[in-house]
């Protein structure tokens, strides 16, 4: 059976998807396009050589009996309006992180998708897909290093544009940790508190650069996140988890150690975009696969929640300067 | 389009290739299956519920007009004769290694598809898929490195089975090396030498356990690689370019850092099947592509002879404690 | 010349600094040694066949005139008292740590020193000698990271005994960071936070384990330290500094990297003696050599004094759960 | 008891143990000093201060009944002379290798020491004082890898001068190794053979290189060494242990690791004197503290005869392209 999908919103990341889809990943066709400006989705549509049809919005799409699941990748401000649409005719939807741009707009889907009584929403964090991290959450819950008492992470880039500002670091940065670290610790946070150390001479006006971002979890698990979008030498995520007897750290990504110049070394990525490439794939076959079978397990709609509600109050936490408490409600039997 | 895939052989490696085509690549479909053990066939295709047909034999199969390609995965005394009937029928072929079991039979195979006119065959060397090994293929081409002058390398087991005698550490063990050295250096092997260090204690009686083959190249790059295949430790691939300006080392595969009782590490594979699985994949794949395009590029009737006459010199070497010349022709315009 | 040392205090430590001028350093000789267990005294002069008079108390001993410089190595609490009589005779100290065991005491000794108007006095903070941190310090000084921004540290012990309770964690364990990060980045502190992480189920009732101490610099430095004494696997001392272009990790303590038993790794030290042995000989030759020229370079009684005031800010900060200030005076001249 | 010493020779290596053991070490005190350039011996006196008398030859300065040892550190061809001298008139020697220019020369110093009745000589190897050699002597014997099998090792300059030729790479180069695998070992050579691959385009008309030496012991253990004197990245020495459960490296020297313009790495050695400058200084104290003991453990004159030996058949199979005998007779009881 061919998972037929249609997809809301044709830009970098849904034609990127669509060429996934179409190429790579088994299982699904893409049957149907939409974008707000519709020569991009009937250009996508013949660069690819799709058999696909382009309709005028995504609500004509949802509506299209054939279309079995759903992939929001339209801009933030119109995913929940469509994810709920596609809940609501039963459909799965695969939604491009943010699940939607405000905490009660994530509630407006969760209650949507409660109301349907099915998990039917796929959020798109994918680092729970990188080979990496999977090693460390396999480590974790194999108990090598006993109950994990700390995280130490970072999360640098080499320089960020000046339309990037302070909060930013919460809502398009931190965002991937604040989902993997619940997904990793399996554990929910409860508050917030962000320092701001030395502003780095490369940082732009209006960013605080680097920042660090200190976390308390349900289990009294203490994280601390720096965040550097302006650290120059490389685009660089670490990760190390201590645990009462031992500590896992995050692989670096596959590189060639070479002696040269009066160096030994190994290179550091650069652009973001190398350092998941590989976890896309399978994210997004994994959403295939849980289609085809009727069984999502990827990041849903809780989680997609769980992030905004954090990121809200790391936000705060940036205002304030105080320790601000993340209020999360406890996660419903229809989510665990 | 898809490709139309004929099976000679439904044992281990050919029941696996056979789901990695149905569940895992694109582009291709088992429709057409054949094993000397009938209940075999029978059962690979019931066990992936494949649409395919069991044939009689491998010729039955190949003389098939609906089969675009065949994999060629009966034991190695077969392979010569599926191979050459496959090019005869002008159809695409993929045979696991070796190419076949004497360098004649190999010969055979190359006149066969110089005769047909075309490139038919790829030849189950997985290393050139692998992603260190494509990693360190770019940094000699790109030049890091200045021109390759050495290489030193390992090829590593924790055990062998009694029936692993002296031989086996060339035909089944370095073959491997062979065949990637010569894709890596884009060379070709002039002389073999052998000789045995100190036996392992750890060693069955059958085998001199470790060897150290050292070969030279056209270009008089000197290669030394151990063989230690009851190191106990692990299964653990090391090759290391010295090059004019630098040195390259193959990566490790993926794996934690850990820190724990007393030790600061990470886990060596121990089992072979894990240390290339993502590889057979990627060369399936890309023989499936090459069959769509008529464009194969993968390791070649060429390559498949090389690894045949530079095993039989290394052999020889083993036994004459000689420096043994490895006489290969000219690579014929045809396959450059 | 020879430099001529009185030894206050024979226990462990003050008996392993007597051997290391005995037998390892060059330029000085113990010549008066005093121990309130007259006995301890008179054992180490036999064990080490020193050629020195033994004395009843501190006082006598510095009032010889023999005595070009006096060591003390007696108990906390009777630091002040000599290291100021020394001071009082004109003579260099080597005190070891603490320097004092309250600020109001260093400030004492600070104050006698600046009458002296002359700098006598090295406290035995040895870190600044250790190879690893001198690196450390020559690329932060070299600019080969740009200026930094943050310290992201640890210090970690297998496990402590019974009467190591929550305090101690700042006295006895980090009193080495804030001495070694004032050296390393030329700055002082301003304010301090501590945070208890879930606790380790192998801490003992009495101590809080692991803890996070942040710090915050004049410059604006942030500092990390995870404190966790109990963390079972080794004795480890880590610490990277972030720059505005790149970041430097002290070493790892040398070791053998060795393959084996599907392990790839190195050992890690349990023993804290062992961590930084080299550096004792170090520091106590660069007193030597400073009395010797009348020069002394090393940490001296204002990081002395820095070390208590920070360290009281921070068992204040334990208790409060909040951000505590770090008031240091401006460095007087006389100890920039 | 301070150990009187005068040094014949007082070039490089000469003035730099002389201020070594003026200013560094301790127990010992030069008080004698000869040259072919007198000259250079008043500088080295006045230089350092010495209370010291400039003899004006080698046999002179043996003869001061003061002088307790003697330090050889003039040209090669004097050295066997002075050795031999020095061991007539019963005193102990410490002589920069080479121990003589020849093996006759190395075996008269062999016969004239036990004629001596006693151990009187050290010759200065100084890897066996090097920590990371000491590390891997420590784990062998302590049969942490099992038996050793094989080595794997590479001996690197970046650069050398135009009078550097090919046999110079046993002579200058290999002997080091030559001297520390044995002792690494406990064992000796029983055959050599050099390859020389591919040369290295930096290399200059007068020297191969790289090339390749292997080595075979008495215990059938196999030696790869790589030398390559124009390696252009680097000072680099590698040496790697296989044994029958496991594999040792020699550690890297310590080092930063930085994350800074792409690269996650650290420094390489350029210049061979700060690879074992750690080291002169250990071996030249444990040859001062055997004098005082009457008990030398450092590399001794027969070590000096085995590397001159083992370097006679190296160059020999540079020559013929051969696997060369290497005859060394038994270690008599006087040297084990």
């Amino acid at each position: 059976m061919t998972i037929k999908i249609g997809v809301i919103g044709t830009g970098a990341i849904g034609a990127d998807h669509t060429r996934r889809i179409t190429q790579t990943l088994v299982g699904a066709e893409v049957i149907a396009l939409t974008d707000v400006n519709a020569d991009s989705a009937h250009k996508v549509k013949s660069d690819l050589g799709l058999n696909a049809e382009v309709y005028a919005d995504g609500h004509e799409l949802i509506a299209n009996s054939g279309v079995d699941a759903v992939l929001v990748t339209c801009w933030g401000p119109a995913h929940e309006e469509f994810v709920v649409a596609a809940i609501k005719a039963g459909k799965y939807v695969f939604c491009e992180k943010p699940l939607a741009t405000t905490a009660a707009g994530c509630r407006n889907i969760v209650e949507a998708e409660m109301a349907a009584g099915k998990k039917l929403v796929q959020v798109g964090f994918m680092r729970p897909y990188d080979s990496g991290y999977k090693l460390l959450k396999e480590a974790i819950d194999a108990g090598e290093i006993g109950a994990p008492l700390m995280i130490h992470a970072a999360h640098r880039n080499p320089t960020v544009p000046e339309q990037y500002i302070t909060p930013m670091a919460i809502h398009d940065t931190l965002i991937h940790e604040l989902d993997v670290f619940r997904w990793l610790l399996d554990d929910d946070y409860v508050s917030a508190q962000v320092v701001f150390p030395r502003k780095s001479k490369h940082a732009h006006d209006q960013v605080a650069d680097p920042q660090i971002v200190m976390l308390e979890t349900k289990k009294g698990i203490r994280i601390d996140v720096e965040i550097f979008v302006n650290c120059q030498y490389g685009y660089d995520i670490q990760c190390s988890v201590v645990g009462e007897e031992g500590i896992a750290n995050l692989p670096e990504p596959q590189a060639l150690t070479l002696r040269k110049n009066a160096q030994l070394g190994q290179s550091i990525l650069t652009d973001w975009k190398d350092r998941f490439i590989a976890a896309y794939d399978v994210e997004l076959q994994d959403f295939i696969d849980g289609v085809a079978t009727q069984n999502l397990t990827g990041p849903n709609s809780w989680s997609g929640l769980a992030a905004a509600v954090s990121a809200d109050a790391c936000v705060k936490a940036q205002e304030s300067g105080l320790i601000e408490p993340i209020e999360m409600p406890e996660t419903p039997e229809f989510y665990r």
